[in-house]
């Protein structure tokens, strides 16, 4: 072998290691093909071919873990809302995997940082944050099957966004919510700012939210008022059943 | 025990014994749960409510159930054709899960004989037979999960119906593919009916495709040219292999 060949492999053995630490990070196990992931953050401008000449693009692995999303979504709501009829579990499900919130996971990842394109990625519009989004499930999907889509999908979807009383629109503001209580409770709460940073121009605000002088949740977002919103529900979420049974 | 209570008992299992025989001939595999098959033919015109007071209507495992027929198969689809981009899969899964084909897929399984409603089965649409095709998908995976599911949709929908040629407009009719085949091997022909029935007022046609003075092919259709077709359709797949080498 020569020793520009031994560079290169090595070279290319550390960038796999390091991809594969960061994907296995996201995914919470490891991945077992990193070829997959790999195909998931190519976009077609990339040129790339499989081994019969067929293009490569994330496409084709969005469609894929599209697919996935929705059946483990429609299954939850399934089992979470025996009350709902066809039409309710439809609704809540659109709402759930809204082009908008798919956006929203995909940028909290920052799955954008691993996508391989001849377009510089400030050209893409918005969207391309929810399409790597799917295309990393229907990537999981092909590697490590369904059980551990739904893992995934528990666990980055279910978990952190799926807010049925939310999604009805029963809860308009969960900053509302803990405003109501700490005052019928008598409670002394705060919200502050810990953070003001810019983020390749992005601004984003870090807030921190007290009760009784205790910070009960913290947040992270793109103005005051959402991060004061989030953090709001996570301190909801938290003390869910304290605050209902008052 | 009464021995009312005991004739009730007695009955009510014997036929579940043979709902239980019914609906394992139909999955292939036991069911594990009856009630869910019973649900999935639960009209919501028949009033009944679950222990919580929620009325029961297929109509929720329906929902369940088109959320996994479609992602067995998207996953089928990319799988089979790796060349198909995005608009391509999308395409080929609406025309396998278009309403016409599951409608089909229903009547094929006479599903509608497990309907449990007030309002006569001959008062419903067509799309009852999809509906319920739908429905039984949704039970399967609630019963016994997802790879039954797919075990399932593969023998019932993917072996007999997914024919990705046909789909993509490629090939129009299986007959002229015979014929074509039969004249070019200077083989002797001919479709015959062996059936014209009427049930329900409905006509059957049974037409047997013969070369070589063989019966290579038999199917039933509600016209005489769809039964041809159809008998086109199977004698072709059995001899794919041997047609396509000529």
């Amino acid at each position: 072998m020569s020793i520009f060949k031994k560079i290169f492999t090595k070279s290319r053995s550390q960038e796999d290691g390091i991809f594969f630490e960061a994907i296995q990070k996201i995914l919470g196990f490891p991945p077992k093909e990193l070829n997959h992931y790999h195909k998931a953050f190519t976009h077609r401008s990339s040129g790339k071919t499989d081994s019969n000449g067929n293009p490569i693009s994330y496409e084709r692995l969005e469609f894929l873990g599209d697919a996935m999303l929705s059946s483990v979504i429609a299954a939850h709501l399934f089992n979470e809302v025996p009350h709902g009829d066809e039409g309710y579990l439809t609704k809540m499900r659109s709402k759930i995997v809204s082009r908008e919130h798919l956006n929203e996971l995909g940028k909290d990842l920052d799955l954008i940082r691993f996508v391989d394109s001849k377009v510089p990625v400030q050209h893409f519009g918005e969207n391309i944050h929810g399409n790597i989004f799917e295309s990393l499930i229907g990537a999981i999907y092909l590697d490590k099957g369904y059980p551990f889509c739904e893992r995934f999908i528990q666990k980055k979807v279910i978990i952190p966004y799926v807010d049925i009383p939310r999604l009805e629109g029963k809860v308009i503001s969960y900053k509302s919510l803990i405003i109501e209580w700490c005052q019928k409770e008598k409670r002394i709460f705060h919200y502050d700012i810990f953070e003001d940073n810019a983020i390749d121009g992005q601004r984003l605000f870090g807030v921190k939210l007290s009760i009784d002088e205790k910070v009960v949740a913290k947040a992270r977002a793109t103005s005051k008022k959402k991060a004061e919103e989030k953090a709001s529900q996570r301190a909801y979420f938290a003390f869910q059943e304290k605050m209902n049974k008052k």
